[in-house]
């Protein structure tokens, strides 16, 4: 089963296309594991995936602190994402997908601006040997997004200028992504991108809540997963922002 | 003193242009740990600097193991770059570089393409904080480089196509970094940035050796550092070698 399966059939089970992202400040070491422990606990039922980032591999140790959050994860049957955003060149880019597909990570996100060669097609192979999942940056959700992502880029075969998300939405094709980031922070490129990828590479879209991206307008525009950090593990109540966000998804996704 | 500063004193008292990047491939972590240390120990009198990757971060941690490898680069007096090439949103890149720099490394590489708002702006917030460096990505190494690195953008203001990398070599400029990255493997592009920076913003060139780039060349377009690793690191003889590549570098740039 691909990742995109995989992470399509935990989001039917769990009736809910919210990924949790356990992005938590920097904190003393116990109380940053405890923490996102007790987080994962209370909204596990509401979610269907799980993203990391360097806040927790950095100060836990991917092969140390973090092994017991991805043990945690898989108790409850949620796929976990690498959010390690890789843009090296390919013989470090192997390296690093080994290290975090070998730690038990699913799926991992990637940076399509290193281009194929000796770039991305060892992630891909590596993906691919591993059985794992690649997801590919198309439009991040700040601010400064759209000084690159934005741009207009020439483009030699048809001596236009073609936004560089829409290249890097088509690159995701060819190149068989499980899945595509674009900031929830801009719809009207979100339903350009689910222009160019159809139903066959899933969009996934972070920045809903505290930078400002609304649900509604991101599901309207054809994201199928929604990507909640802050908005979740920095209220009050983890559990009921949660549940409540999984909600006004399935509302959202219900009268599409 | 700021981290350009630093570097170009190590560069004098050390009289070497050559940075070890302790890039090894995966291995048991004691041997891993053991071998980085050997070629330390070996090679500590003949380059200017260390620049560690993901190899050493994802399986040593951060905290625990490369605690050690950068108290023995201290021990030198080795300034340490980590080439963690941040590209993701500003809040990330704030709590990626204050991991590094809490951590002990003097500077890290980030790549321009992020943008400056809620991008790459919080990474120099973070460095003046810390009174460390940033490094910027302009032109990678390696083949798929061309296609994001390589490409012609259409600049708004001068309505002209222009090439990413030279856009991002203006950026190095505007931002103040310590440092730029362009590949030993594309010399004619060494040139071209120099011509954009002067004097003002040194250039560090990876991919001698192993990827096909010749020092000379490098240095004949206004490299300033070589980046080396598997040159050194996976030769039978590590002082040798790089005993040899500050030699062929020294004797580049006395006859420039």
């Amino acid at each position: 089963m691909s990742f995109k399966q995989i992470i399509e059939e935990s989001s039917q089970k769990k009736e809910s296309n919210i990924i949790l992202a356990l992005d938590l400040p920097p904190t003393e070491l116990d109380v940053l594991l405890h923490k996102t422990l007790m987080i994962l606990d209370a909204v596990e039922g509401q979610i269907c995936a799980v993203k990391f980032n360097r806040h927790l591999i950095l100060p836990l140790g991917l092969f140390a602190g973090v092994q017991k959050l991805l043990k945690r994860a898989k108790e409850y049957d949620l796929p976990t994402i690498m959010d390690c955003k890789i843009n090296d060149v390919g013989s470090t880019n192997k390296i690093i997908a080994e290290h975090y597909y070998n730690s038990g990570f699913d799926a991992l996100t990637a940076n399509p601006f290193v281009g194929w060669k000796e770039g991305m097609q060892p992630v891909f192979e590596t993906a691919k040997q591993y059985d794992r999942g690649v997801i590919l940056l198309v439009f991040m959700s700040h601010e400064g997004s759209s000084e690159g992502y934005g741009q207009e880029v020439f483009v030699e075969k048809t001596q236009l200028p073609t936004s560089q998300y829409e290249i890097f939405a088509q690159k995701a094709l060819e190149w068989g992504a499980d899945g595509v980031v674009v900031g929830a922070t801009y719809p009207e490129r979100i339903r350009r991108v689910h222009s160019i990828l159809g139903k066959s590479v899933p969009i996934y879209s972070p920045g809903v809540g505290v930078q400002g991206g609304k649900i509604e307008d991101a599901v309207r525009g054809g994201a199928r997963y929604l990507i909640v950090g802050r908005a979740i593990t920095m209220t009050e109540d983890p559990l009921q922002a949660a549940k409540s966000l999984k909600v006004t998804a399935q509302k959202a996704i219900s009268v599409l």
